[in-house]
């Protein structure tokens, strides 16, 4: 089946030993590496690491319905920048049709790869979107860090309203202090089974159990636009979209920066999104 | 946009008072519902509530290829139970024809659902498989339980080999005593935490951030049998298989019941699964 | 790699001869099978053939979320009948609820298989709904009938408006007996040219390359009930859609009766999909 | 909805007009514009139009398995080069080592849009792959160009075997003069009823049912480089494959320079491809 050279183990084994090599040195050389000292974050990363989108990759998927082969001759045209005022209207005003009577296909042909740093529970929310494709750090294969969200003062503590339509209001700074303190406490209670286990010969994967959901983890997602307009009309919450949606703000956090790094690879789409209610097409 | 009537909100409302009306009593009247007691578990539930799935449902399909219309008739036949034994051998024959060869869309005609129970570490490896449906208890809408994974004395500990190859041995008794005071004490102290969080009125997507990953979820899955076999075969460790996997432990327990299951419904199909390696056709 | 028994080769060797031994005889029995004469049809086949789709299996899905393990109650409640007119009337306040704020997860524990007969060109769109499953009659593995679909009488022939909004009007005697005679003229006449080339020993995969695409084909088709929502939102034209489609005709008859059926299974969803202006969750 | 400013239809209308100045002009003004001839073609095209495709691209996603955010810095040095001949060799025995175990997510960060010509027939089998992105040409928005395939010379036209396993010999001369003489008469048939059917003011959609599946079209396709080594493994027939594959000849073309152009972009992963068998990961 395979002609196992050998190499590829001795490529991760040669991995794994950087790793190791990265690992803090112990301060007095007394014993082993030196534990990490837990951190907290209230933010989130999201830096986009690729990209191939922009509005003019929509109009040539759109015209070759009504152009076919010529719309290879539109194509090329876009790339030597030989397009006038005129045809930018008209390109315009074609992607607002095609948003409006939701066309979905054509914004497909269009590949943005973001790398993001944020906690377990917004992961958990946003691989459920399955247009997407993600590759994640792992808790089997490599030694967690001891990085925590904490809610920062901003963040709304107090949720009003039902399911599906909740609200939120600002804790009281009793709640501020307590949410604080017990994220904390706890998380670092967590960190501390988890290094016992781990110095105990005790494997990653069943160490890590005990780790909390508000521990950061760092992925590469890669998606097209299509699935990005749905994953951002789920994932914020804008007055006057023409479905309501009521993300978790953390999530939310990440789909803002999304989103404006988006809007400067497909202004024209972003505006057409914007436009008509956020709806994906 | 929609004809909100009020129903829908009402629902939802009624439901939520179902759902405090089901949590325990205080046991002395003197302050508001009882904490719940943290309960550990070493196992998973998997229950199949609905299922269409059957290697009839494989035969028909496959055989509109060479049969077209005539295959309807099959299809009655099979309904009838008109079927000798030739028949029989023959439709084995041709499943496991479509399993070595990889002709894989006949197997997607057939649909079952899953109720599981597992703790979130196993949830978060489940749902990267995309070719399937899920729905799953929320940490925003409900209160959660406090329901933890503990590896029983059966577990192995010890992790030997390269990311992508582990093996696993048996702990000693000093790590088994470990791993079993500290996933208790901790999970324990995030649950404490949990519950203090929420009792000073903070939102439950809120203090549900401290609680570990070895918190119980539940949900419901839906596959069709093709990307049950997908599921299989990256997620249960067998000799023999022509691709070889190393899924964690716990979710092997959750693929080991779910093929289980679905060997009584398909039973040609498991058996020419089997037969060819465990490769997803 | 396999353990091919050779079973399987027989198998379809087997297939192959009963496809021939069903192909009529010659008349006279002075030269191989009679050429099947062509048959012109107007109309689409549509059945269904296998599902486990009710309004049911919508609720258990979405109230894991609120309900966890208890939803397991409800589903057992829901099996033994055990429920009541309130019950009844908090469901479809639900199943309401989901479908206007676009909650799309719990309709997806269904499924439906469909057996399908329609020209090509019908399946040409059908096909590129990539939420589902296809199996098709091949023009490789099997000789095709001539079997051809011709606009009938009421087929409205004449377009006007614009691309993404045409509308049709009817057309006149005259065009209606040009397209009619144009239809079966050229459709024969192709037929001959493919039977000419299968008789001169030429392969099925390349005699078919002249057939129209008015030659019916046959296929199954499995959906789940979301997308089966997306697709007769774009596959039917109805007043009062929030989003407007304009669909050929000819899908849009197979797509009415894939609904009907639908409605039966899941009256209460189909309810809430027309009230919610046809709009796929 | 929508604040519909007229400009999408216009901007549609003048798409019309501009196709239909595009038209070629009648030769001597008498009557309209001239039909076109029918033209014959044995050949596909296949573009690259755009791509974010790259060996690197697979690295920093499979990395982040192990390194997690430390992925991140090598990502950043793969973009100033800064890499060493050790650290290529490296990144080859990664990629062997995914390709051999089958860790396919890291492939799935890339993406290649196509613009692809060939006849009706391949694309009715290219677009049952469902992890991919289409447009095509529309028979309903556009007139259709009378250009049909013709298998050529070289194409092999006798078929032996079984359905599954068929094998191809050449024909005789007198079954390529007949091929060709029957496809180009029965082509130039159909095409004459759908240009009278079309002066006659009947609908595109409606005439076009008469043209044969050899008709050409155009589409752009968008893939990642896992979906496309699926593509390949089905739709190439080489010797030394671990799972054997019959793709008919036409659509075995387009494959062949998208594979070769894929090699391109990603020479090592394509390498790791062809050395493990041809099995997408």
């Amino acid at each position: 089946m395979s002609a196992a050279g050998g190499t590829p183990e001795q490529e991760v084994a040669r991995q794994e030993q950087v790793q190791g090599a990265a690992a803090p040195a112990a301060p007095d050389g007394a014993g082993g590496p030196a534990v990490p000292e837990p951190v907290f974050r209230s933010d989130v990363t999201v830096e986009l690491v690729r990209s191939s989108a922009s509005d003019a990759d929509v109009l040539f998927a759109a015209r070759v319905s009504t152009r076919g082969e010529a719309s290879l001759d539109d194509l090329r045209a876009l790339g030597t920048g030989a397009v006038d005022e005129k045809a930018r209207a008209r390109a315009a005003g074609l992607v607002n049709y095609l948003m409006r009577d939701r066309h979905g296909s054509p914004f497909e042909h269009t590949s943005m790869t973001f790398y993001v740093q944020a906690p377990i529970f917004v992961f958990r929310e946003f691989m459920r979107h399955r247009i997407a494709s993600y590759n994640e750090e792992s808790g089997r294969y490599r030694e967690l860090r001891p990085v925590f969200y904490v809610p920062g003062p901003e963040r709304r503590l107090v949720q009003e309203g039902k399911p599906g339509a909740y609200r939120f209001t600002a804790g009281t700074p009793e709640q501020h202090a307590l949410v604080d303190a017990e994220v904390r406490a706890s998380s670092t209670r967590a960190y501390e089974a988890y290094r016992a286990m781990l110095d105990a010969g005790v494997a990653r994967e069943v160490a890590r159990v005990v780790l909390p959901v508000t521990t950061y983890s760092s992925m590469y997602v890669t998606m097209n636009a299509r699935a990005l307009m749905n994953f951002l009309s789920l994932r914020t919450r804008r007055e006057g979209s023409t479905f309501p949606s009521f993300p978790q703000r953390e999530i939310e956090m990440c789909a803002e920066v999304m989103e404006e790094v988006w809007r400067g690879l497909m202004p024209v789409t972003a505006e057409a999104f914007e436009r008509n209610g956020r709806v994906a097409p």
